[in-house]
């Protein structure tokens, strides 16, 4: 079965990131494996000038790879994105799949949304299995608030987990 | 046919790293599509507190990705280090590995070697296929100049690669 992957999308500074990171620390607490995924669609460093791995990279290394005790890097050049259907095929270990962004991916999403940044939302209704909001909106799509982790993951679960435990 | 896979190994400080620079280079040169390993005994910290990534797994990620148009990255946890063979079924896109280390793995070995570390080496004949050193060695394994990578990658593609050009 397809691991289940839903985007959480809304306008920059709605605090994405935010109810990303309280969304994978109550999906932790209920015991599921998690891989999460940032969109950087202006390209990143992720390594430090200087490190043996930056030089690696430097030097024109395809994949670069750094393996610890308790952690794996695997940092790939790429002539274009990967699609979210080619992370999906590499990532297999996990329960759930969040990615933060996405929002014109065919994943189900969640919208992040922030009075003082507007009262217009990204995504349509059919897109949409939730929103997370300071404010209501006149839509037949489950709202909770910017805190609500317990209750978005209570539908996440209900939706997209089979719960094994 | 499996991906060959060569460690250069040594002493600290005998300059593995500025070895395995100039053998990417040379190798992207000839051009080859090349991964490299960093075995960091210690652990690492790839990422930079604050960013959103960094936050992701701060929050339990057990795997975290970062995609940009030109970039990829995955960071695993890992509740023991991953091996060689595992690392050798995850990359797959590439004609040769390198890594810097793993001087106990079961892969064929470059090792470096300075005067001024000292003279004796830390592999035995029969697992190394080649040295690169600033001093001779009385053993049967061809010799090289610490900044011949154009030496060494002859050798590598002689017995490892099927030049495909």
């Amino acid at each position: 079965m397809a691991i289940p992957m839903i985007s959480v999308v809304g306008k920059s500074n709605t605090g994405k990131t935010t109810l990303l990171e309280k969304l994978v620390a109550e999906l932790k607490r209920r015991g599921y494996r998690v891989a999460t995924v940032k969109h950087d669609t202006h390209g990143f460093d992720i390594d430090r000038p200087g490190k043996d791995s930056w030089r690696h990279a430097r030097a024109g290394s395809d994949v670069v790879i750094i393996s610890g005790p308790n952690r794996l890097a695997m940092i790939e050049k790429r002539e274009k994105e990967i699609t979210l259907n080619e992370i999906a095929d590499r990532v297999t270990n996990v329960d759930i799949v969040l990615t933060e962004g996405y929002k014109r991916g065919d994943r189900p999403k969640i919208e992040v949304s922030r009075h003082e940044k507007g009262s217009e939302l990204l995504c349509t209704e059919d897109e949409l299995i939730a929103i997370a909001a300071d404010q209501p909106f006149d839509m037949n799509v489950p709202q909770f608030g910017l805190d609500d982790a317990a209750g978005l993951v209570d539908l996440i679960e209900e939706k997209f987990l089979a719960n094994p435990f």
